[in-house]
């Protein structure tokens, strides 16, 4: 079941145990699932619960500890040994008495690390402020340290199978678009939308299928146009309205996430306006964007572009971008806003999402694109002006088997 | 949009309040979404940058902090006053440099309550290692104390709004297992299974549509049916595989999960033994669970069930569940496992999953239930046989528009 070759991931961990060495960290706990895959291959649903890879800057083999249960999932979807696979007890599940980490201290202990100078994933979802007290209350000897987005950084610059992924990706992000943009139409409700656009970025292609993306089809629709992160009702839609769509396709993991903006009927002047400029402004983006830049410069050619209509935007242009678990696809590495002094490299890969966002309305119309050796690709292939959908439905929806 | 009459949620904060006082907590930081929902409505996918929901003893309405761009998301989908609604810049977003909970202490220092004795949900995903250094970095004449779970115990017991929710998310959950069992046969791959539940668990019913379940679909196959976590690929079902489908259907962000087991062909002894084992002992459980029992007493009988079998099984039988987001649809308080001694009362909702998982085969066979004035009912009603598909696809699929 493995997606890489033995050897990318042995690749991987060399890299992040040299990132270690830098940091003075002999002993490295991975919390983030996308980092745990991206090292193991680990992919299960299972991180709901405490779980880890143990990365030891002697050792080339990862050590996962996580619950019972999902030890066969470490087994079947990682190419480490049986061996280096940990499982604990149910009891410490969701248990107000006994906590996770206190068994992967003592796991820790076992191996001699009670006073090794370990680094730990500080600021991510899953190592909660619990876990962290937990193991210093366990392992009182141990130098804890940052180790944030040390392995996120490992993974900035993609693989040619890892770009391979992409691609794949890209195109369920096509099909998924098309049809749903097929579905937003007078009578249609937002839900019949995102249930078609959750059906074909899953069922893709005849040659592959989709995983699910690490944030949900998002749908702002009307004068929540001005809202991003909303997700859908089962309201209906209405002719002369705006909507939204915010999706990724997910192949392996790796993401392409693409949006554009629909108009039911004949758009408004207000909207015809400010999707141009969106247009026009990602236009310029892509056009400028080349290896040895800095995410400050690229963001700094969107913002001349809007200075021209007078607008200012406050909120980044885009982030970096591939493999993740929920709740988000961002690498939350480099950002491409004034100030990020990340230099583009060839093969990195970026949402770049000119959204505008005002009091009533809003327009989003963005790119997933690779860093070229002399400028950029985008990764899905899509119209990028504002759709204008006739606001009747042509076709029979949602009467699917 | 408000899913609840404004005196509901304001019922909620007085419950909240009451815990919080025989805590001895004056202000309550609330960074699980599923609570946020609960106390303000606040409903949009922005869990993945920190944020939060402040209660404090003296106030009858919360107060929202999180990112300025999602701030009119909070407008229009809580019961709270603007001018309690306070957005941070996105230059505090996946920033090296500057992080949300400096604000946030700013905020509270702003309010006075830089000496409050503040609870914390310290065991949640969205509460960071990270996030509690800042907050105590920035509020060092603060007392924190963990509230893990505090206002978890107010959801325990539902209302009956909450509970027209969850039937009408159980009829979601019946649509998306027929419809997605209906594609589980040779030929078919399992994305195309998870994208036709995914189809039928969003697109619903013409009354009402469903939202997005904090856990997707589990579709283990074959060998692999050992392995709960797992998700799909795009592999051919294979005659003579067994297939687990366990999904959840979702409305106004309440969940009712169903798990079933699927053959395809004529099933393994093995399996026909194990799923019958399974089914009697839930149907054993059902018939006794009432109110005044303890979670453990529920699953004594559920392991009394099995050891006339032979067997013991280690993980719990299940868990209390409702409201929830991404990464779980479990509530984490009341676990039905020995030694839980939470009570049951009417109007509580638990998922019991007997799952039984063995070196290379598993089932599982699950239901929601409502704990009634005199036992129990399920929220979604399908039969709880092992299914036996005939191999052969019997209708076109995956070729939806």
């Amino acid at each position: 079941m493995l997606p890489f070759d033995v050897s990318e991931y042995q690749g991987r961990i060399k890299q992040t145990r040299t990132l270690m060495e830098k940091e003075g960290i002999d002993l490295l706990l991975i919390t983030d699932p996308a980092n745990m895959n991206y090292l193991s291959g680990y992919d299960a649903w299972s991180f709901y619960v405490h779980q880890m890879l143990i990365i030891d800057i002697h050792d080339s083999q990862p050590v996962w500890v996580g619950r019972f249960m999902d030890a066969p999932a470490a087994k079947v979807t990682t190419w480490m040994h049986e061996a280096n696979i940990i499982g604990y007890p149910d009891i410490y599940v969701h248990s107000d008495l006994l906590h996770p980490m206190a068994f992967i201290a003592e796991v820790l202990r076992k191996r001699g690390n009670q006073a090794s100078r370990i680094g730990v994933e500080m600021d991510h979802y899953y190592f909660s402020a619990k876990a962290f007290e937990e193991l210093k209350k366990a392992l009182p000897d141990a130098r804890f340290q940052s180790a944030d987005l040390l392995v996120n950084r490992v993974r900035m610059v993609k693989s040619d199978q890892e770009l391979e992924y992409m691609k794949k990706a890209g195109k369920l992000a096509e099909l998924a678009m098309f049809n749903g943009v097929q579905t937003i139409r007078t009578g249609n409700r937002e839900c019949d939308a995102a249930a078609m656009i959750y059906y074909h970025m899953i069922a893709g292609t005849k040659e592959w299928g989709g995983d699910y993306p690490a944030i949900v089809p998002l749908l702002p629709t009307g004068e929540n146009t001005s809202i991003p992160h909303l997700t859908w009702t089962d309201r209906k839609f209405q002719e002369g309205e705006a909507v939204i769509v915010e999706l990724a396709g997910c192949c392996k993991r790796y993401h392409v996430p693409l949006a554009r903006t629909i108009a039911i009927g004949p758009p408004s002047q207000d909207l015809l306006r400010i999707s141009s400029i969106a247009t026009e402004g990602i236009n310029r983006v892509l056009d400028e964007i080349k290896p040895g830049m800095t995410c400050g410069d690229v963001e700094a050619v969107w913002r001349m572009s809007l200075q021209k209509h007078g607008i200012a935007k406050e909120s980044r242009l885009g982030y970096s971008v591939g493999l993740n678990y929920p709740p988000d696809w961002g690498e939350h590495t480099a950002s491409i806003r004034k100030g990020d002094q990340t230099v583009l490299q060839p093969n990195m890969t970026f949402h770049i999402i000119p959204g505008l966002w005002f009091e009533r309305s809003g327009v989003e119309i963005s790119e997933t694109i690779r860093v070229t050796e002399t400028g950029c690709e985008t990764l899905a292939n899509y119209s990028r002006e504002l759709i204008i959908n006739s606001p009747y439905v042509i076709e029979e929806h949602g009467e699917i088997s």
